[in-house]
């Protein structure tokens, strides 16, 4: 191999990935496949959140086109509980997994509000190193964020 | 000149790019371009919204070194509704739209509140896969988010 | 070597990118480092953002993984003058910032409420062009935002 075709090899590579960008910026229609991280801390925000997650699934076209993570930590992770829980938060939620949507609790809330995984509404995960660096990290990832 | 020469050049150019990238970022004077999308959606936050992007237009020297869009979903929405609009507001829109700044109205709460279009103060788009698809699909694009 | 053979071991190269990529993904141990900036405005905001900061210092396992700046502006500004502050905020303030994370007051909201540098708690730097536009900058320098 000599250094010519492997300089020229780079910049074919280079190329063809600038001009797929400018493409898909350009053209907006049909939109890119989303990744979205919600936050949600406060009790008063819960039927909001849902709303919004609700809302971006419709407006995506459905969850095929959109991958969305809700991280709950503080106050609102009380509303998730299994005990006492509102039976249209338990239908919302129930709902909202099947479609694909990922729950994740903090563990520091979890541990404060004293509840494990099986005291948590099915369909939630553990946000092990917490729901703020759960959050961090998907953005990391190219996750979008929304605070409802 | 011969295409070695040429390729050569090219990647010279390229590490001078990113030579620049790295001194800008390390002085951090002059600053970036910025893009920016705002998330407004309580009514009580909209005057806190205006306040937080005309600083943004004034830090960054003005309109030509920034864009900004303001997406408004949920009860926020109402105090943009021509009927019955603060005048404070009405001229606040006009003063931002003037200077660049895109506002964008989330259609499920146009729906929801029963508004068209041209029933919003001038300088409204419509988010036509609504308010939260709008702001990931930024985001995706670079723009950074603040929620006032 | 023809240009056939280049191109490939071009793609295979790309592939074990992508691999290594989705690799660290899915096993999510040990997670990358993280930069992140926090955004508080109001003032009954405070200890949860605080809560949040050491529960992020924490999950990272310590400082050393994760820079973190919290941008201050508007009414939560107050709780970090020296005059008057609570004594818990300055001991917090004052662990935070020996641990490393970094605190910028908006300067526009210092004008506003006619505070110099030397009248907020030890730690903190002066965001000059304003607190938005350095939330901004820090979000297009690859930092995370979350707004507690």
């Amino acid at each position: 191999m000599n250094r010519r075709n492997m300089l020229w090899s780079a910049l074919v590579s280079l190329g063809a990935g600038w001009a797929a960008t400018r493409a898909q910026a350009a053209t907006e229609a049909p939109i890119a496949r989303q990744k979205v991280v919600y936050h949600l801390a406060d009790s008063d925000r819960m039927n909001f959140a849902f709303g919004n997650i609700q809302n971006h699934l419709d407006g995506m076209g459905g969850p095929e086109h959109v991958s969305i993570v809700l991280v709950v930590l503080g106050p609102a992770l009380r509303g998730f509980h299994r005990d006492g829980a509102n039976p249209d938060i338990t239908q919302r939620v129930a709902k909202l997994a099947k479609a694909g949507v990922g729950f994740a609790a903090c563990k520091n809330t979890m541990k404060a509000q004293d509840v494990a995984l099986d005291g948590l509404l099915p369909g939630f995960a553990v946000a092990d190193r917490g729901g703020v660096v759960r959050i961090a990290e998907l953005q990391a990832q190219g996750f979008a964020y929304i605070r409802p």
